[in-house]
């Protein structure tokens, strides 16, 4: 089930040198494994310096070593096009079977209902979702479009359609693709963190996510396609990384395009290819360095641009507002067992519910967007039916506040279910097995939240000018109160709280609205929200979603302080048997194999002498199997008593001994190591700013220990009173 | 002359728990010299487990513990509303001196002529700028306001106007703070990356700064006050660190607040918050932990609130366009020797050359402002002197290309001539000792640039609108170019092309100008300028100054890519003297003086003894020498024979021998290190990513050297073909 391309072709490293042929399989690493960031720079390091030292040699290897140097900005602009593409596509789709649910276009059946009217003659701009080519299920079959027989059975082909397609989605992912639910972005994070997931960005993911998406953002459930896009667009980013070696082979350059691919996906969800490599850089990337950031930007400004060209209404902006919903908590209910039959439920209720009240019915965008919008003169929405000045005449753009009328009462009340219904519906759509998004259904709920506030300051503002609050600012006929700018701010608020992103949160709502002037009161809800959700509880959805995984995620965010030193966290424990290690000259093949049969560490630390145990450094697991078994097949005379050297120069051995198997080159002679009095918070800081695996831990000199990225994980977990065992992977 | 904060109280560390009494200079850093982040950093760990345990014995004790919490916020705070206050009376200065060089104002002379004519009755809309109550000096001295010997008298006043305020810059500068010259930004990057410059945020060079920049930029120089003012925010943070013992005794804390108030710097300079937040992302900041972001965000937005609170026009955008130069590159003149003479010509040359320009005669932001503008149909610029098409009655607002007028071609040469004088008095201004940005006046030259080619444009394209290029989308008679867009684009790409600023220059400029539908050519001219600036260097202006100045950076951008070992860089070299080490058991305090009198290292490595040479830890020169001036005066019985202990428990003295002197307590026992193996490529990445000072070098648990930072910057130096001596400081 795991269609991978994460490490499939790892390079060699040092081993190269000692093998005349590369096996596939040398130097990877294993699945849900960590990768050492500082082993991957280095080996690029090493590439880079042969491409260079080669390109001096011929005129068609400096060509190869200029393409090599700009393979990252062709990268950037083939991501950038596909998830530009893909993104387009996704919209046309899912507009053509929102809209399949109500009905069909008779001049083309592949027609939107938009589409459909705005190509027909017919239409009066007034009435512009009204033509006569396109026909409500209830039309095309009894031929009458009104009544309330005619309703029913649109009601009921709603509900039937929305099950098909929620069906297909949660079944498609079950058979092909597991790794396409939820929306992706917590298990990129720990992707990007370091850690190994094989198939997560495959191409067969990236396939049936993209249908899938369509398939349940269509089916009308209250999920949203803004986080799966983040995740298709790293799909792509995998997908690029396999054509050139420097990213196929390196866990740690891969990693780099995979932050930019994140960006680049922000920018297509929202049409914000700024706040896409901010939300790279503040919440997805674990290492960004400058270089990614200016490639991040290149991204996302193609993504962007494709997009834009693709979207055939030419009205970018606001076709980007989607329904989007996200995985954050699991509600483990009995009917989590049985996903397709959650699915279908789930769906089954929000198609019953939704249908009738207008705020619910509609897409989430939509909503949104009619949330965010001020009154002006011409606006026919229901929200906008307030009582007129007869008197007036003001310029349209002009409208001083104003007694609502019974519309916007009414307005208010169904608003007020929508919140409940989308609060409640959200919390059962979350753990569900399809690829879902949260960015738009909490800005939803936050945008119903403030127009009503809005509305309630406005009203009372009119009828209570004479009250102080309102004295200073607000004068009778003045138009004081905007609610749309409430429901802007709510939309915000919320969405901080949910995610605690700050900058990139205000710069994806700016630009998504255009509404630069409201840059201060969008700054003072992110950031009240972010003190009033921590103060709940530190860690945004996407961090919680990670540890109730179990990933092994080092959250940079974390502030380590307590008191513990290495010595306490280290292995071997102090009633545990000594550290497995293999010492310099005096150990056989024999008892090399014997140390890799009876452990399963990934590699062991090499010592002077089990007596001075002083530490000469440390090798692999995987490359001392693997040379042994060369070894043993090729090279003759290495038997079981063969005495390993890792010394630079073998002694000089009587005949009659075995010939010795000289191992220094797969040995790592530059260790990470720390003293046993090291505090463990500067440990911390550097497994997270170094990216180790694992750091080996001294006394004078002397090894004692060894401290894995799993055990730092583990110790933070327990100094935090949680379950240690909760890390699950490594 | 070093007026200065910074290091002044920092706190004793280990040798608080050993003496009784701290003394006022225990642990400091000196002069000059870079801080250890890892050690800040445990000790800012150590101080939050004191007050944390602390905080459950009583009800004072926890809101001290709150206090402490909240101090961070406090300071963002009181940054934000100083250094947004003093950036709103900067304003109003330069604006009032301004004019000052031209005429008064009779009925308040400290109104500038836009407050006089605003106030006065007698002003038509039409023609603002005139009114009774503002007289030039000409008017004001001889009662005529026309005519060529009012015209040569009033250049004559600007003259000397502009002479005595850049008189009064310089000496100022010279006499009271030396380090208020410049714009500050390759200082304060340096200072953020862990190096120590008393004074240069002192409160004498915030106040000295503040006047000066006042000043310098009325006195019309080509020069700005964008750079400045951030280092005028970064002495505010400084000044405020001070109230708090957790900033004011914390080297690495203290950085995190210079971070952000940095932020706040650029946010009032340019009114553009989030731009400020991510200047100081990308371009200042070395160590910017996300806690930082959220506070520098707070702080840009306090700063942007208070600014637009103060500004008593509204139109805060615009008044924020301000002249803005900064210091490169250091022309090496006669004149550099005196830098009062060099001041005073240069001001004489720019105020004579730019008076009878219009374009040059103005203030820079307003030149922008400008060239940024369309052409309205109101529009009474000579720039927009369009021959119009009678016969058109089309709204205003979609004004179709017309042909050129007279005045554009004047326009035109002005421009050119303009241009030329901008580049080449840019070059003279950059080095003076006066306080001076960069921002402005590279955005003026790409603006002016930009505006040109755009007329260009814009003529061919309705001269000839048959070309292949403008066929397929410019019809006749449509408005297919803008030529202020061209201008926009053109700054964005100068500053972008002399900062190297990617996404921050965009943020900036679309916060700047309200333009966000321009983000694509903004972003792809960055991107642009970016890649062709780079193709001829890959430094910033930043980094250049930084690199002339020889300041001891170690630079994120570098990559470094040689095949040296950490053997390679290490000190002893191979025919040096032996490492300065002291022993754990076997020294005695005369030992320990002859090595601090005869050697100038700013500590030593402890080894159990010289024949095994294993690393014990590491001991702080001043630590050390502070340890046993305090011994020998109070610990009655350390002589100079008494031998030094840094071992856990002294063995059992013969009662004759003197009273031993235990140290431990100042022994660091977690120094850094790496093994001689180690690829200087992962040595540098470690001093980067940790802050490290130095790093002790090892080889089997043997102590065989050591690398400082300095050792790390000339070894990169030598790598790069540059002298290495370059590396003044350390």
């Amino acid at each position: 089930m795991l269609h991978c391309l994460i490490g499939h072709m790892n390079g060699a490293g040092n081993l190269m040198d000692f093998l005349d042929e590369p096996f596939p399989d040398v130097g990877t690493y294993e699945d849900f494994h960590t990768i050492d960031w500082l082993r991957e720079k280095s080996r690029d390091t090493d590439r880079h310096r042969k491409i260079t030292s080669k390109s001096k040699e011929s005129m068609w290897e400096l060509i190869k070593s200029l393409l090599d140097a700009w393979s990252g900005w062709v990268v950037m602009l083939l991501i950038g096009l596909l998830s530009g593409t893909l993104a387009g596509v996704i919209d046309l789709a899912v507009d053509w079977m929102t809209d399949l649910k109500e009905g069909v276009c008779l001049s083309a059946f592949w027609y939107s209902h938009e589409q459909c009217c705005w190509t027909s003659n017919e239409t009066t701009f007034d009435d512009r979702d009204k033509c006569p080519q396109w026909q409500t299920w209830a039309e095309l079959m009894t031929g009458h479009a009104e009544g309330g027989g005619a309703y029913v059975l649109n009601y009921f082909l709603y509900v039937l359609w929305a099950l098909l397609f929620s069906f297909l989605a949660v079944s498609l992912v079950r058979v092909f693709a597991p790794y396409a639910c939820g929306s992706g972005i917590p298990e990129i994070k720990t992707i990007l963190s370091g850690f190994i997931i094989r198939g997560y960005l495959g191409k067969w993911t990236l396939l049936i996510k993209t249908v899938t998406l369509v398939l349940a953002v269509s089916s009308g459930l209250s999920l949203g396609k803004e986080g799966p896009l983040v995740h298709v667009a790293c799909c792509c980013g995998n997908l690029f990384c396999s054509l050139f070696s420097k990213y196929s082979k390196n866990e740690g350059k891969r990693r780099e395009v995979l932050s930019a691919a994140a960006a680049a996906g922000v920018s297509v969800a929202f049409g914000a290819p700024i706040g896409g490599v901010l939300f790279s850089l503040e919440e997805v990337s674990y290492y960004f360095p400058l270089k990614t950031l200016w490639r991040s930007f290149f991204a996302a400004l193609v993504a962007a641009f494709t997009l834009r060209a693709i979207n055939p209404f030419g009205n970018s902006r606001l076709v980007l507002f989607y329904v989007e919903y996200h995985t954050p908590w699991y509600m483990t209910t009995q009917l989590g067992k049985y996903p397709v039959l959650e699915v279908i439920a789930v769906t089954a209720i929000t198609a019953v519910l939704a249908f009738p009240n207008p705020y619910t019915r509609r897409s989430t965008s939509e909503l949104i967007s009619e949330l965010f919008n001020d009154c002006g003169a011409l606006e026919s929405s229901q929200l906008c039916d307030y009582v007129n000045n007869p008197n007036m005449s003001r310029p349209v753009d002009d409208i001083p506040d104003r007694p609502a009328g019974p519309g916007v009462y009414n307005a208010l009340w169904q608003l007020a279910l929508a919140l409940v219904f989308k609060i409640v519906i959200t919390i059962f759509t979350f753990g569900m097995k399809i690829p879902s998004g949260l960015f738009i259904p909490s800005m939803a709920v936050g945008a119903i939240a403030g127009r009503i506030v809005g509305i309630a300051v406005e009203q009372m503002a009119y009828h209570h000018h004479d009250w102080i609050i309102f004295k200073n600012w607000c004068r009778p006929g003045a138009d004081c109160v905007t609610p749309g700018l409430y429901a802007m701010v709510g939309a915000a608020a919320c969405l901080g709280g949910v995610t605690r992103m700050t900058v990139s949160l205000v710069v994806i709502m700016f630009e998504l609205t255009g509404g630069l002037e409201y840059i201060v009161p969008l700054m003072a809800a992110a950031v009240t929200s972010k003190w009033v959700a921590d103060a709940f509880g530190k860690e945004g959805i996407y961090e919680s979603h990670i540890q109730l995984n179990g990933y092994p995620y080092l959250d940079v965010r974390d502030e380590f302080t307590h008191r513990t030193l290495a010595t306490d966290v280290m292995r071997p424990r102090r009633n545990d048997p000594p550290l497995a290690v293999l010492t310099q000259d005096s150990t056989t093949v024999e008892d090399a194999e014997a140390l890799i049969k009876d452990t399963d560490y990934s590699g062991f630390p090499v010592v002077v002498s089990r007596e001075s145990e002083r530490l000469i450094g440390f090798v692999q697991r995987r490359d001392l199997t693997l040379a042994i078994k060369t070894a043993r097949q090729k090279q003759d005379g290495v038997v079981s008593s063969s005495m390993v050297y890792f010394t630079e120069d073998a002694q000089q051995l009587p005949a009659s001994d075995p010939q010795p198997l000289k191992l220094r080159r797969i040995l790592n002679l530059s260790p990470f190591t720390v003293t046993d009095h090291t505090p463990m918070e500067t440990v911390v800081d550097i497994f997270r700013k170094l990216g180790l695996r694992q750091c080996l831990v001294t006394r004078s000199g002397r090894l004692l220990g060894i401290i894995t990225k799993k055990d730092v994980l583990r110790h933070m977990a327990q100094m935090m009173n949680q379950d240690p065992e909760s890390i699950m992977f490594n």
